[in-house]
């Protein structure tokens, strides 16, 4: 979410220095040098300065509701004509105090910029919700925006029918902003990071630093174009489906974003329309595939470099796991088929693309179906979109690597080579997928433990922390299944969850570095 | 449990060949070539003439049995005579039809003798539930086994103390013999096959081909009047503590094979005696520390290669969650301070030391504390000793593996050199151990889920699949809660959790290999 309208802030994509490295293999070679005058005060002005301009643009954003809020003669438009008015305040202030010509900034500084941004326009975006008259205190809010911004989709807040549409659009605005946000640090960011394996997606043009700029604008345009474009006809499609426009345009950015907010408590379920349910399945899994993707097929330029090996692994993964859930509903349950296809792919697409809507409580569903989906929790879509979770490529990737391993346990000898979507795996990138693989399991673990130990039951503490982490929303059981709601959580598990969900939308170390000794050693 | 008693299967160790390998690291330098004439058929008499020496040394332990029925004048004891008729027959035969001087295997056919061992015995051993009197079905036998060599302790058969002893001592007796076999072959096999990381526990001595069969007999002597030693002991304190001799041996034989099966369907809890509790803690501890260690402490020879900062990190980890359990039994459960000790320390010790003997339904302790003790469930021991689990070196290596990761994060171009007990840690070790981590939790997850498919609980499902593959024994819940019993379970979730115990066991990989099509390829 931050990286979004404000151009300036794709400055911040690393270049290439020219300096071969020997200790390290040939994908470590990439040097984040970029420009850099030695003179650390300035790139902490320069972090400052496009904190600023992220800021303010969140506070345009707040403009909206504050519009609806006056159109419906509700008097809470105040509250956000006034939270746009601080915020474009403070962020203006922040920019133009730390003016900068050029930001370009270093690993170290990339990581820090990234993690205060997503931390503190969750503070900013907190702000409707502490000050309107929602009874919310300041962990709700946080813990709300922080769901919103990762898309994430746990909420705390109910009888959401009743809401001034003001706080409802804020909610949904809030993902619709983060889901842009995660598609462009993705193709933008991380690769340049090291993280998680995601230096395999580092695009073909950053290989020739003189083109960057150029490319890398023309890129973040087209994603909004086309994220912009696809939001647009979800409404539609949800408007001729029975939705009133606003309903329509609310739930077309939180299902293109995948985040899953809604306008109803009962999510989805509450229009009882299958062409609803289906063309939420539709763009759901339109907003958990890689949005470059979509580019490519608009775009003449078929070098487009982002390869698709994901893609029909995804693909295949949703129609498997629809198939069974599917088929198990019709026979153990004894749903019609169509409903038990359509239960079965709408409930399973929303979970695989971290989406988080419901049409029904699925935890009824019984032993196998409640397993699997409790599995697809983790799953995740593709890298580049919206969705959150462990990502298809990483287990793509992990398969080759178990493969691989117990061949060469047979033939010790052998050599063999793996490739992903063409390009070598190397040793660098097969440790970033397992390392990443571990930590998402690990956090998952600890905050599970730590949830246990503030007082929740095993099913709410481990699917509450499953679902944070792969930023899903709804969990399992009675508490914070798909008819259930977080609000009754105590403070500090909140706020376990919600560092939780900004733990895994910035795959984990872009905020655990920033919080090592050694980072600040320098 | 297989290369137990006799001689000639420590000739499996391998040798060194002196070919250096360009393309694989230092640590695959290791060539597992051996004696070898070329002829596949001699390798596949070799696994059949030593399969068969292992099945007649199981039948000798079928002895035990049945003296001890006839002298309690049971007629079971016949029951035993005949088992141990047969499988001496079936075992003396296969060895002298396929007898052979040189059985040294090359790789492949150490993993199939492996694999062929554990699963065969397991067959063998399950002979005497099938045929005495217990109603037991082959599902239930073969479960009970394999839980028993793979000193798991899980258990179908209830009304433990109302059993003739006979069957009780063989109870006993599978994990005293798959106790000392996994010892064993963590120090004279899996080193060898590259499995989980253990290549870094290959003796100094494997470097000198010429020495390596002598000091492997030494070793696996000096293991064995360890193992029986230690044994003793723990038997001597038991019955000091006030158990008759016959349960002081059956609970010292699966005290140090850290296996759990009891005399009684209570467990430990049945002696309701404080000094019984420490001392199964003192031994249980003893098992889930590596056998060189005492090996190196009583001989003179102080250049032993086992070096020990696992053995720092298992106590230091064993005292911090004994610490956290006791304060949350007193603070929270109103447990006297000294009792809260006592019952913290056996029952954590049971679970990380992957024993399995209960004093207490921990299940009922609370939140935090089931909390802990399920994640305690998959941490295991040290390798080289009884116990199971990820075991604790595989922790301090992934801890090192995620610190390095994120410092190169920070310093793309500084080298992290990785070191464990003074060995470098190559890559070839840590993509093994990342891969091990990861296979360990597939394999819990895919346990699980189809457990929850065959329609268990949620609680059953996730803790039955960790405390088999961990090697642990009872789960949580009411259905297979320390105070359960897996006899309730349908027979494919008996023989899912019998295969988890063997994965688990063998370290997945040397079972999993042999099951590729690639492995037959050749």
């Amino acid at each position: 979410m931050p990286y979004t309208a404000t151009r300036p802030t794709l400055a911040t994509q690393p270049t290439f220095s020219g300096t071969p490295s020997r200790v390290a293999a040939k994908s470590v070679d990439f040097r984040a040098s970029f420009w850099n005058d030695g003179n650390a005060v300035g790139e902490e002005r320069a972090i400052l300065f496009v904190f600023g301009l992220l800021v303010s643009a969140l506070s345009v954003f707040m403009i909206l509701p504050a519009i609806v809020d006056f159109v419906d003669g509700n008097p809470e438009w105040s509250v956000f004509a006034w939270t746009t008015a601080i915020s474009m305040f403070f962020g203006i202030a922040l920019a133009l105090g730390n003016a900068h010509s050029d930001i370009r900034l270093d690993q170290r500084h990339a990581f820090l910029l990234t993690a205060a941004s997503w931390i503190g326009l969750s503070v900013v975006g907190a702000l409707p919700f502490v000050i309107a008259d929602t009874g919310m205190s300041f962990t709700d809010a946080f813990f709300e925006t922080v769901s919103g911004l990762t898309t994430t989709g746990s909420t705390v807040m109910s009888d959401l029918d009743q809401l001034p549409r003001g706080i409802l659009l804020w909610r949904a605005l809030l993902q619709w902003v983060g889901g842009i946000g995660i598609i462009v640090m993705a193709v933008a960011i991380l690769p340049f990071l090291n993280v998680g394996g995601m230096q395999l997606f580092r695009t073909e043009s950053s290989d020739r630093s003189d083109k960057i700029m150029p490319k890398a604008s023309a890129i973040a345009t087209a994603l909004v174009v086309v994220y912009g474009g696809l939001s647009a006809a979800c409404a539609i499609f949800y408007w001729l489906g029975g939705m009133t426009p606003f309903e329509a345009i609310a739930h077309a950015m939180t299902t293109l974003s995948t985040g899953g907010y809604s306008t109803s408590d009962a999510s989805i379920a509450h229009f009882a329309s299958p062409a609803i349910e289906w063309t939420g399945t539709a763009f759901m899994l339109l907003g958990g595939l890689p949005f470059v993707l979509y580019i490519r097929m608009v775009q003449a330029n078929r070098d487009w470099p982002w390869r698709t090996s994901q893609v029909g692994a995804m693909l295949a993964f949703v129609a498997i796991s629809t198939a069974c859930i599917a088929a198990w509903l019709s026979l153990e349950d004894g749903y019609a088929a169509l409903d038990a296809l359509r239960l079965a792919a709408f409930n399973v697409v929303s979970i695989v693309t971290t989406t988080g809507y419901a049409t029904a409580d699925y935890g009824t569903w019984g032993g196998f179906a409640v397993g699997l989906l409790f599995l697809l929790t983790v799953v995740g879509g593709c890298t580049g979109s919206t969705a959150g979770g462990i990502k298809i490529f990483r287990f793509q990737i992990a398969a080759m690597i178990l493969r691989r391993h117990m061949r060469s346990l047979i033939y010790p000898h052998a050599v063999f080579v793996m490739t992903y979507d063409g390009k070598p795996l190397t040793d660098d990138i097969v440790r970033s997928v397992m390392i990443f693989i571990f930590t998402f399991v690990l956090t998952v673990i600890v905050i599970a433990v730590s949830l246990l130990g503030l007082g929740l039951d095993f099913v709410t503490a481990i699917s509450g922390a499953a679902t944070a982490v792969a930023n899903v929303g709804p969990g399992f059981g009675p508490v914070i299944g798909p008819s259930g709601n977080f609000m009754s959580l105590s403070d500090p598990a909140k706020w376990l969850l919600a560092i939780g969900m900004l733990l895994g939308r910035l795959e984990f170390f872009t905020l655990l570095v920033v919080f090592m000794p050694s980072f600040w050693r320098t």
